[in-house]
């Protein structure tokens, strides 16, 4: 153990583990969740070179084989709840995405919600049984967030019963369904469909692509992989063009909506069915955001506190690099973000478990708001996330940059979440509507309920008059009066965005131009309103905490947090009159205190997370500190060093040299 | 070509043409980078298959081949003219790093700088005709920016006349050099030299590394490739452990210091002289910032306005997503910024070539603003690159993320610019230190010259009740208002780092403690500082420019940059009191209104840029505006599609579905 680090833990003034209970949700789930670990870990089917020293095709390959294992062994175990095979997986392929994801948690899920009882007896087993392997193909090359914009068509023809299913234009190309380009032989497939003369829009259509015994593609079907992407090797994200392809009728998913033998349309009952599942996936992203931030900190504050450099008194030996004021603010405000996110991520499974009840129930009300905060919330949590990890990167100096330290994966397999499932400006522009729509509810008399029942207060309290005239009663030192000035914040902007789309209009322009001529002002306002919401649950999530020793220092993250999104966004809170200028210099010199107050408990900070040295597979975050002999010692496993003499040598540099 | 991109060309309100003559230096330049440019992109000898479909080792070799054959063809052509290899060179790489860049950067010009005539004798022509291939091993494991605590050592042994190089700990290993792991047979070696029982810092050693036959490391030199990193495939940047390996005394560099034959060691007579080199290659970053964010905007406008996407007015087709405010607002900031860098880059190119005239006349009196200013705008345009880059990516939405896209490669290809030629927090450190300096000589009565003069002026006017009262004068229309206002807040934040020192030291912490503990202040000053260089000097270019359409697009384009740097640190410019909470409104409205009015000259903006299909290398950034069909063209050709049926499935999968 390096002696650094020890000292470092040494020094902690909280109890480590009732942390990490907090984070897991209780002490059951700890040892539940470290049980699978130790499952995967210790399992010699798990053990591969490292990833780094392979070929895209050779990872492809790789993560093939332990998707292939994992079902059997998940099996062999009996693991069957869906967080604990989620947890398995993870572990299985330390987090990154696989071949199979998207038939396990698209193609497998949407059978059950969407297939009639008779296709459920016709798919769900071979598909459970992974004869067929299946992927979910929605965006096309030309088509992203606009799902109205889907070009692929399925036309009904009565005379045989079938869909023909076509790729009318290069630009309605199925295009990066995971494992779609090599492994699925199925597709569900979002296609418009046509029948008797009319388009009925998009419906779901079950598709084979190749043969289920050669694995070939099968006619009509022109399908592979969409090429290397930022990341994401060991997926096959593909393309797929239909040509004429047909299939039986009964191959529409037709829970719902259906087409008679005769082409006949029967529309749905509902069409706010298919919410719920957006809403989980966002709020999974959440806790994604919160895991990636998290173990970008660990691997540099693990590494700040064995690397030691420069000087800051001349004479004495270098320092650890964590004590450098600047590397504390780089990485302790991340640190705080990530508990910040987590326990973000934590009320999001709550809520969303909640609601799902009410909604098998027939109660959509609280849908509305739980959709616009999953978005906004996931565009906040993964853009900050996105940027945290870098940060936390280039902290690491030159030694950041090599794969050995694992931050250049989690960066690429991280910050694709801020495109998928909805691109984020639009995610944020999507709260805005929510936030327009209750503001102006509000405006109009209407008591507002829920996360954003503040917009009534604004309505009363925030008139411009009262706005300059009010004494600034910010405390920098209470979360709770810190959580006021984010919620009058968020209040101030909402206000600020729907007076801008007021003023276009009166310019005689569209609703629709109207909005788009204020867009700047609605995403700036739903990134005050998902702030609000993130330092208030992190205020709330202390009043649960009854260990005093864990209850002070995440008091000093959660003012940390508060405290620096206030100094970042200091424009905001000075021209809305919540703060004034002395006070914002008492901001500053509070944060000081606070980032050296936190040194002394980082390392255990980031120990709570309790990312296993196998799951954190990164040289610089090493639990044991012992940095510099393993970076030597994977160095000296490169491809590069199979041989002493590269082959480009005799090639071309020795015959080079005579010509010269 | 796209109609819609050739619309956007129909509407531009200037002459592209004169702007590239512009942003070359002359209409010569142009036409000569062109006629380079050309040169290789028709030369059949650099053609190669995509590099995104290549193994790392494949591209290590595909790279070792192309430099061959440029040593060769630069030879053929008589291209000596360091500017112009410069540009043949990046042609061939495509703007990548190659395992030559150290031999041809650092260990040529370190012989020609530092070795004595009989060693470049010795040395020159080999190294000239690459039997000799050099790299410059600085960097250690354990220590990057920290020159003084290298801890390699070369010990003189009189007896032989010796020197013996000593790699003593695992963190005094070389690390990172480039084309140190597999290309090199010789390196300059920075090494601390023990003689007669002293210590006497580092000095360079010219090492061999490898027999000049066979290319085998040789006895006691341990060497090989630091393995994978984020980006940079084409480079070998390898490791280096020595030991007891000897080289004669006459592999010491000695045009300056020099140890004699009997152990003596003689001093060099000035420590200034490696000063100019660091400058250079800084000023040179700035340059390559300029690049990448110009190639960037290139591809995500370019794309933008080929791309359609959901709906503004409903009904209406899909529009251009560059019609979007939010995508504007991304893009047109980075734009103005890209302009911005590339005629700071022209600025320190100019200063840096007037000062080393004085140099080489033993003038060093402007040396060490240079020096600050050089270390803090590599800081500060790289930081915001490597984030712009990442925007523009973004702003491509799921298609950034593929490697035809080019953006996953600029940016990891760019990123390293943070941190290696000195970290980017300690540049800034390094300019707030000449930033303290100067305060504290203008506070006691100095008068400054140079671009930090205005700190003589701020101790006149920037006393606290002045500031408080003065009255808000900045025109937010009037760039020279701008300039003034980014000045004061430089002004202003130079003194609050300043005073907080001074807190400190109230404190009775000691000097170097008082600086750590404003160290937060310290790079926020820097940033205001270099931030008030490059508004002034956009603004400066703007005077030179004759052309009227020309003048008025930049204008544009530089008001842009101002306002928006006032929007995004809104809090700065209220806390001082240089901006009033209503002329931030106008700030706000100004900017929409400056979007709105870039919006038909973007696509000409970048086209002004002048990057050839065959430099850009993206699928979405082509001048044709022809994304979709060369996209599939290109997914076809992936390595995963070279079989129908990858060998995945009939290992792993089929097995798997017999045993379910």
């Amino acid at each position: 153990m390096n002696p650094d680090i020890t000292r470092e833990r040494e020094n902690a003034t909280f109890d480590v583990e009732k942390l990490t209970h907090i984070l897991d949700g209780g002490i059951e789930k700890t040892k539940r969740r470290r049980e699978i670990e130790s499952l995967v870990i210790s399992d010699p089917d798990f053990q591969s070179e490292d990833l780094n020293f392979l070929s895209r095709s050779e990872r492809y390959d790789a993560a093939v084989k332990k998707s292939a294992q994992m079902i059997l062994k998940l099996r062999e175990y009996g693991i069957s709840d869906p967080e604990e095979i989620y947890c398995y997986k993870s572990c299985v392929h330390r987090g990154r995405s696989e071949p199979l994801d998207l038939h396990l948690g698209m193609f497998l899920p949407t059978l059950l919600n969407q297939a009639s009882p008779e296709q459920m007896e016709t798919f769900f087993i071979p598909a459970w049984n992974l004869e067929i392997i299946g992927t979910y193909a929605q965006t096309e090359m030309g088509h992203g967030t606009h799902l109205r914009g889907l070009e692929t068509t399925a036309t009904y023809d009565p005379a045989t019963q079938e869909f023909v299913m076509n790729s009318p234009t290069i630009t309605s190309i199925k295009w990066w369904p995971g494992g779609l380009g090599k492994t699925s032989n199925y597709a569900i497939v979002l296609a418009q469909l046509h029948t008797q003369g009319k388009c009925h829009g998009l419906q779901a259509f079950i598709v084979p692509l190749r043969s289920m015994n050669t694995h070939i593609p099968l006619p009509g079907v022109v399908v592979g992989d969409i090429g290397p992407k930022f990341g994401f090797d060991e997926v096959d994200n593909g393309y797929l063009k239909l040509e004429n392809v047909r299939i039986p009728r009964d191959h529409m998913l037709m829970k719902y909506a259906k087409v008679e033998a005769d082409g006949t349309y029967v529309k749905p009952p509902s069409a706010k069915l298919t919410y719920g599942t957006m809403v989980f996936i966002r709020s999974m992203i959440v806790g994604e955001a919160a895991h990636a931030l998290a173990k970008s900190c660990t691997i540099a504050i693990r590494y700040s506190s064995v690397r030691h450099q420069s000087e800051i008194r001349p004479g004495e030996p270098e320092p650890q690099i964590m004590d450098y004021q600047t590397q504390q603010y780089k990485l302790f405000p991340l640190l705080a973000t990530a508990y910040a996110y987590k326990f973000v991520g934590q009320y999001m499974n709550q809520v969303y478990h909640r609601i799902t009840g009410d909604i098998s129930q027939g109660d959509f009300s609280e849908l509305p708001e739980l959709h616009a905060l999953s978005a906004g919330l996931k565009a906040f949590t993964t853009w900050t996330a996105s940027a945290g990890i870098e940060v936390c990167r280039m902290a690491c100096g030159g030694h950041g940059y090599s794969r050995c330290s694992a931050l250049p994966d989690i960066y690429v397999n991280f910050v694709p979440t801020c495109t998928y499932e909805g691109e984020n400006t639009v995610m944020m522009l999507q709260t805005a509507r929510f936030l327009i729509k209750s503001y102006r509810q509000a405006s109009a008399g209407h008591q507002l309920s829920g996360i954003v029942s503040y917009l009534n207060e604004s309505e009363r309290s925030l008139q411009p008059q009262s706005v300059s005239s009010r004494p600034t009663v910010v405390n920098v030192n209470d979360l709770a009066s810190l959580v006021d000035a984010y919620k009058l914040r968020a209040a101030k902007l909402v206000e600020l965005a729907a007076k801008s789309i007021q003023q276009e209009l009166q310019k005689r322009v569209s609703q629709e131009d109207a909005w788009n001529n204020s867009a700047i002002d609605l995403v700036r306002a739903s990134d005050a309103h998902c702030h609000y919401v993130v330092v208030k649950l992190f205020a709330a999530k202390l009043g649960e905490i009854g260990d005093t020793g864990v209850h002070s220092v995440l008091s000093t993250l959660a003012l940390l947090y508060a405290l620096q999104g206030i100094q970042q966004h200091s424009g905001d809170f000075l021209q809305t009159g919540l703060l004034s200028v002395p006070q914002l210099s008492q901001v500053s010199q509070r944060l000081k205190e606070l980032l050296a107050q936190l040194r002394p408990n980082a390392v255990a900070l980031v120990d709570a997370f309790d990312y296993r040295d196998e799951m954190l597979n990164s040289v610089l975050g090493r639990y044991d500190g012992n940095v510099y002999e393993h970076m030597f010692e994977w160095a000296r496993r490169s491809p590069l060093n199979k041989t002493e003499v590269h082959e480009s040598y005799h090639k071309y540099l020795k015959p080079l040299q005579a010509k010269l």
